[in-house]
């Protein structure tokens, strides 16, 4: 069984390295932060005898060997980067985890039939390179390596050139080694667990996600003197959209409609100027992919009412595309049968956020484990899991990643 | 009569002074340029005999004396500063119409009974520093001396060391001279006079106007894992006030209800975090100062709302009241008769944007003279004005000016 308070420790310890003003980290993607980080991991595990590969867009492959070296191995694994205000939890728990596993067993001296492997996705967070789980999704083909090499952050710095100021930009050829099964321990960044008194997410697929860029165009005009009848006015038009949107999503009462208006930004912006420009972005989620069609054909059809009654030309671009995620049988079943074994309350669910097992579950039989963070808050320095939902987790990922070794 | 081309002339002459890119100016308030500008100004004046004094706020009277130096002068006037991408009209109208008057008057050898007296009022247009209309809101003692010198632009700077820098700081006491009346010629700013193919707005009044900082202040979350229902998502409840405010302007036939909101601002902002706070911008106006009373109630109502069904606190802070102004009868009628004498189409209105004229107006009889403005643009590079209404509106102003200087 594992121990919690020394996962606790490591977890402690990995948020010291980019530490953030209220209690958080900073490790941007590729930064000599997360370079420290992968370096305190590789630490950690060359002490317990794991070898380690880098592949060409920096994913890091962990493994500790099992008996029989001809088989695939059970991989296991998340990233270690995250916000610029991010927690400590998001990603770096379902790494840690994982090396609480390999010590664990380390000290009983046990070894699996098939090899463990613990992956280190580069740029899940999408944050210093656009878009999310660029490297997991370059690694199950989605994208491709040069493309993913050429990425450039806000500077101009592309992910290839980082990855060698980095150091980790290894010559293992993208989409090896391949794996058994993939399982990644996440912390659910929603308030659903949490709300039901639930300790873990037994994780079934993922909902599927739609990201889109919104432009309004209308004509910019003194406040003053310019009759409402006459006006273009693109804030009024992007107003009507996001409030049609929302009321559409609350008014689905199985609550498995998405909506979300995160950016929005006015061309020139003045208090006494009617708005001419205005860019939104708009992120659809649905856990049913008809339902998700059909969510995108409200949205234009909004989008296009809400430009001609205030004048304004629209223009919408789909950026973004993750079609929904279902899960394989199997690893479910390994999660959910070592979940029962805990005897803890829990729920199959959808995960609504993006992982790099959405990516991975495209060429390895994949699923999930989540365990609640305090007000579903994520993504923000103040994020929090409890030592024993961390501890709670990763015994769920030893027990599963065992059945699925020894199987 | 006036000399059209000429008055044109002198536009164009000052518009190459902070020309900008597209055809417009820059001539913020107290820059070179805008010292530049006046220079020019007082150079064309004291050509044909005028005299001039500067007040501590840097506002400039130009004065051609009459018969009677015993009387109060009747006077006109506007501003040269410009928008940082302003139009070649906005406030130097106004100005070099009276130019054009003493120009008309010096070769015609016409001496007025009462003095007249041209005044360039300083950052009318409150874009280096806020609010607008400051100096004329000085003179009319709505802001004290002290703290219009400390006001600061973005950088810091006083617009008291702007002055000194500008050489533009006077000695006469701010509320000097008494004026015995004030006519402010300028463009619409809007589309009412193209729209009804008028030439020449007879201006009553000015609408009255209420600015508004509102902060809503939710949660933020990640747009993925949190369902609808647990939301507190500060945009849309940003934009729920929105529509229902645009909803509740457009349905007032009367066409005198306008509300703008023309800043918008998420703390933060990420395509896949629900926004957590938002800031926005509110302008309200109405030419009845009852109406405008029930327009801020209907606001506050709707904003309670809007923050209620979303969860969402929200905070709002009244930052600037300019009440509905009634002009003079007797600078109306002069305006109106001298109008009505060239045999234009024409409306009396009330103007819809603040000018200088609204604080002149507390402290001296006052009236406005409108002319049309291609598309109603303003504050905007492309701002235009044909020669011949320039030209008619200057005659219109003269001809007031004559029957209010000898009456
Ligand atoms: N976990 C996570 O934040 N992924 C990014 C993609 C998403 O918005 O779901
Ligand atoms: N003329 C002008 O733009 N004045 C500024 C105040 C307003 O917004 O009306």
């Amino acid at each position: 069984s594992i121990d919690g308070q020394r996962l606790w420790d490591t977890l402690m310890a990995m948020a010291e390295i980019g530490p953030s003003a209220n209690g958080g980290s900073c490790r941007l993607a590729l930064t000599p932060e997360d370079a420290a980080g992968r370096r305190l991991l590789l630490d950690w595990c060359e002490a317990i005898g794991c070898t380690w590969r880098v592949d060409r867009v920096g994913n890091l492959f962990i493994r500790r060997e099992g008996r029989r070296q001809d088989l695939d191995p059970v991989a296991t694994g998340s990233h270690l980067d995250t916000q610029p205000k991010g927690g400590r939890f998001d990603g770096i728990l379902g790494v840690l985890a994982c090396l609480e596993v390999f010590r664990t067993l380390h000290e009983a001296g046990l070894v699996t039939e098939r090899p463990l492997e613990l992956v280190v996705w580069t740029n899940e967070e999408g944050s210093r390179f656009a878009p999310a789980m660029v490297a997991s999704g370059t690694y199950a083909g989605e994208f491709s390596v040069d493309d993913t090499l050429n990425r450039r952050d806000a500077d101009g710095v592309t992910l290839g050139e980082a990855l060698a100021i980095s150091g980790y930009a290894g010559d293992l050829p993208v989409g090896e080694p391949r794996l058994d099964s993939f399982l990644e321990l996440h912390i659910e960044q929603g308030p659903v667990l949490e709300d039901a008194g639930e300790a873990i997410g037994v994780v079934t697929g993922v909902q599927g996600m739609r990201w889109f860029d919104v432009t309004f165009t209308g004509q910019p005009a003194h406040a003053g003197p310019t009759p409402m009848r006459l006006r273009r006015d693109a804030l009024a038009a992007a107003a009507r959209l996001i409030d049609r949107l929302q009321t559409h999503a609350l008014a689905d009462d199985s609550g498995d409609t998405k909506v979300t208006c995160g950016c929005l930004e006015i061309e020139a912006a003045s208090r006494n100027v009617i708005p001419g420009e205005v860019r939104l972005t708009v992120d659809l989620r649905h856990v049913v992919e008809a339902e998700l069609d059909a969510l995108e054909a409200r949205f234009e059809q909004e989008l296009a009412a809400a430009g001609q009654t205030f004048g304004v030309a629209t223009r919408v671009e789909r950026i973004w595309v993750s079609p929904v995620v279902e899960f394989a049988p199997e690893c479910i079943a390994a999660v959910e049968q070592a979940t029962q074994a805990q005897g803890v309350p829990y729920r199959r669910m959808m995960s609504g956020a993006g992982h790099d097992a959405v990516y991975v579950s495209r060429v390895a039989p994949t699923s999930m484990i989540f365990i609640p963070c305090r007000d579903g808050i994520s993504h923000n320095e103040a994020e929090y899991a409890t030592p024993e939902h961390c501890a709670l987790g990763a015994q769920v990922l030893c027990n599963a990643m065992l059945s699925r070794a020894n199987r």
